[in-house]
């Protein structure tokens, strides 16, 4: 029960209104890739904002202006960085406005609803193959206390987000505590090590992943403002910032 | 250049003293996995801290006690619940303090040092075997904004933890900006598809995944003081904390 990770190379330079579906079921199956029930089609959120037009013009200003129109909430602050919460409630550097790989004076904008984009994808390449794939949208993100970028999941179809084993047994039979996998991410970074950044590589299907039970969404992955222990941040509606509870 | 994971099954319980280069050269190949250079060998923290003795017996009051001896600083607190800085500097919930997999009245601690942990893991399995493997130690953390767990590494030995893409170009053409890539937990988030808590499969392999240059330790992943916008804990001593620079 391995895992495998295939790169989905080939795939055009994306425009807005292009079908993904179509395009990522013939860009793998010409990588010779036989899409089948429980490969996971992970893409990243680059050509999805591309197919749905969320590239923009920078500013003269540079990208300031677009990262606050798509912030909810500024977490943290250093010079020209952002922290900031999306509307979506992903935590992220300059809520997730980008300008790798859309060329020139543009920039990306996170997907307006990944989990939708995603259960499009899940359905439109579902449908051409004939096989019952899921989708993640991944994005590169950093982490409080970590360096350097992984790749998360901001959009997911067809899989749960998170798989609880709280109740389970673990291999001594002693039951476990506190234990709730992200199973998207873990799919998202592992995909990550053939979709590198300056490889042009949007796609890749992660082969071998197990997992049962409802699909669960994305957004499920947001710590919700009672749960968030860091809420530090300046500025900003904050309805819910609980504290401790 | 598809990337496979591969568990590594058949690992006995490990004790203290126990030559973990020996067995895991063993069940690699019992498994029938002929390591290669280039391979990456995941292995739990579990299994390194039962072979370095750092499983202890649990205190009366609990793990409390652990937990504050393995404390440098308190990062946040919530109930029972302590994000603790390691002293290694690792930032996570009961500085790594963890009754699961164990065995009941047991506490496994971190590693003392888990990038040496992984050089004399990467050093004994290399010599056995005749191939120049990468040795990635893992634990599972959670993350500040984010529910779910993820595997990420705490020690690394033969591949750069850390990849440092800045001024190389993305598929356009553009100058990549901030693009540190965090590959030591790329790899170890993928092997926690198929290391799961509840499996009893404490080592995989991860093929394929590329990599030059210098090899890094997994204490480059920690982000320094004067990087870190999040100090925001309570007590300890804290003698970097830069705040903005």
């Amino acid at each position: 029960v391995s895992i495998e990770i295939l790169p989905v190379p080939g795939i055009p330079e994306i425009r807005r209104g292009d079908d993904l579906g179509r395009i990522l079921a013939d860009a793998t199956r010409s990588a010779g890739i036989a899409l089948a029930a429980g490969d996971v089609l992970v893409v990243t959120q680059k050509i999805v904002s591309k197919s749905e037009g969320r590239v923009v013009a920078e500013e003269p200003d540079g990208k300031a202006a677009w990262v606050a129109r798509e912030t909810r909430r500024v977490v943290a602050r250093r010079g020209d960085l952002v922290i900031a919460e999306t509307r979506h409630g992903f935590v992220c550097a300059n809520a997730g406005v980008d300008a790798s790989n859309v060329g020139q004076g543009s920039l990306s904008l996170l997907p307006e609803d990944p989990d939708a984009s995603a259960e499009r994808i899940r359905a439109s390449v579902s449908a051409r193959t004939g096989a019952e794939v899921a989708v993640v949208v991944t994005d590169t993100f950093g982490r409080a206390w970590r360096r350097g970028l992984v790749n998360v999941a901001i959009g997911v179809a067809g899989l749960p987000a998170l798989i609880d084993l709280r109740g389970t047994s673990d291999a001594t039979g002693r039951t476990l505590e506190v234990t709730v996998v992200a199973l998207a991410d873990e799919i998202a970074a592992a995909s990550g090590l053939v979709m590198g950044k300056a490889e042009g590589v949007p796609a890749s299907v992660v082969r071998g992943a197990r997992f049962a039970g409802p699909p669960l969404p994305a957004s499920v992955i947001i710590r919700p403002p009672d749960e968030d222990l860091f809420r530090v941040g300046e500025g900003g509606a904050d309805p819910g910032a609980g504290g401790t509870t």
